[in-house]
């Protein structure tokens, strides 16, 4: 794939091929007041860039597809499984202090909270510090109290595009997403495991990846 | 912009320009067993994706630039200007719990700190969950006391490409930098002023817009 800057004469033929359709290359040509051959290259970039279509001894059509970037195309063929971190989980009975310490031991920006191997619950840095200036006791209360609880989380999974997953992040105005799998407990209990985490961070990663090529 | 996708024969073109540049339109159509009037919109797509250079009178030259390249040039042509959010800045001596309730309330990242106009800190989050747990009284003491000083403040400004101003997020482990302007006070002291933010939350926006097209 590859991505061309159309010539303004390639945007003129494209408006006379929209105004005459169908068109003859003949014709177009004797509009710019120039040869069949001169034009040959540019009405070459056109079909194969899809935007006009060539019916053999009628002419020219335009195809009303819109010229698509390459960028779109190659961000949405990457793969949340392609560059998601791991996870940092703790127990919904483990106190907040003790949270706060792993998520700096950890260095990141949200915990996830599971129960019986469940996912239960997300804390971010955000609301560990609206908690550590009020009057909780972080010592002694566990995180299972202070946690966004399931369903009110957003969650991505392996094969979701990591455009997606940006777009949930934006959208929903959170650091991180769990990536999950769904799980069912030994008593058919349904609910999802989590195996990674995708969050700014990962995504500003990518984007100087994209920049370095 | 448009985007093609590339013929075996472009491919072909690319590899003999490879191994024998410069190369003549004429010597590849006879290595290819064509005329050079079938290799012209080939070259033409060729030459105006940036792919191959036509020296005129030496031949052509590969410029050693793919299709991911292109993906490449265009985040680079981003700047920090077209982006940036507006800066959250207080000085330093509004108390940590002031500055803190300012962070919740225009719900950023970080914050910035001033003295007479000029950029002399910043506080993170994270910084100041690291406070909030311990033993500072947040009501008394300055965010100037417990801020990340300048000069140990990573910057950007206006024009800067984007694609920069990441890898910086990304090697010093930051979620935001200030973009700044140099000013000089009336004492002739020379400084930064504080003109905007680029965070990470910018960097995914600006991905989902990339996706978008």
């Amino acid at each position: 794939m590859i991505k061309i800057q159309l010539t303004n004469r390639q945007h003129i033929i494209i408006d006379i091929v929209k105004k005459h359709q169908p068109i003859t290359g003949e014709q177009i040509a004797e509009k710019l007041n120039v040869t069949r051959a001169t034009l040959r290259p540019d009405l070459a970039i056109l079909t194969m860039s899809g935007i006009l279509e060539a019916r053999p001894k009628v002419g020219y059509f335009y195809t009303g597809k819109s010229p698509l970037s390459l960028v779109e195309d190659y961000i949405k063929s990457i793969k949340v499984k392609d560059i998601k971190s791991l996870p940092v989980v703790v127990e919904e009975s483990t106190s907040v202090y003790d949270a706060i310490v792993t998520l700096f031991l950890k260095d990141v920006g949200t915990i996830f909270v599971q129960d019986g191997g469940f996912l239960t619950g997300a804390v971010s840095r955000k609301d560990f510090l609206k908690i550590a200036i009020g009057n909780t006791d972080i010592y002694k209360v566990p995180v299972g109290i202070i946690m966004t609880r399931m369903p009110n989380i957003v969650t991505t999974y392996d094969d979701e595009p990591v455009y997606n997953a940006a777009v949930k992040i934006i959208e929903h105005e959170v650091d991180s997403l769990p990536v999950v799998e769904p799980v069912v407990g030994s008593d058919g209990k349904q609910g999802y495991k989590v195996t990674g985490r995708i969050s700014k961070t990962n995504i500003t990663k990518l984007f100087v990846k994209l920049g370095e090529g």
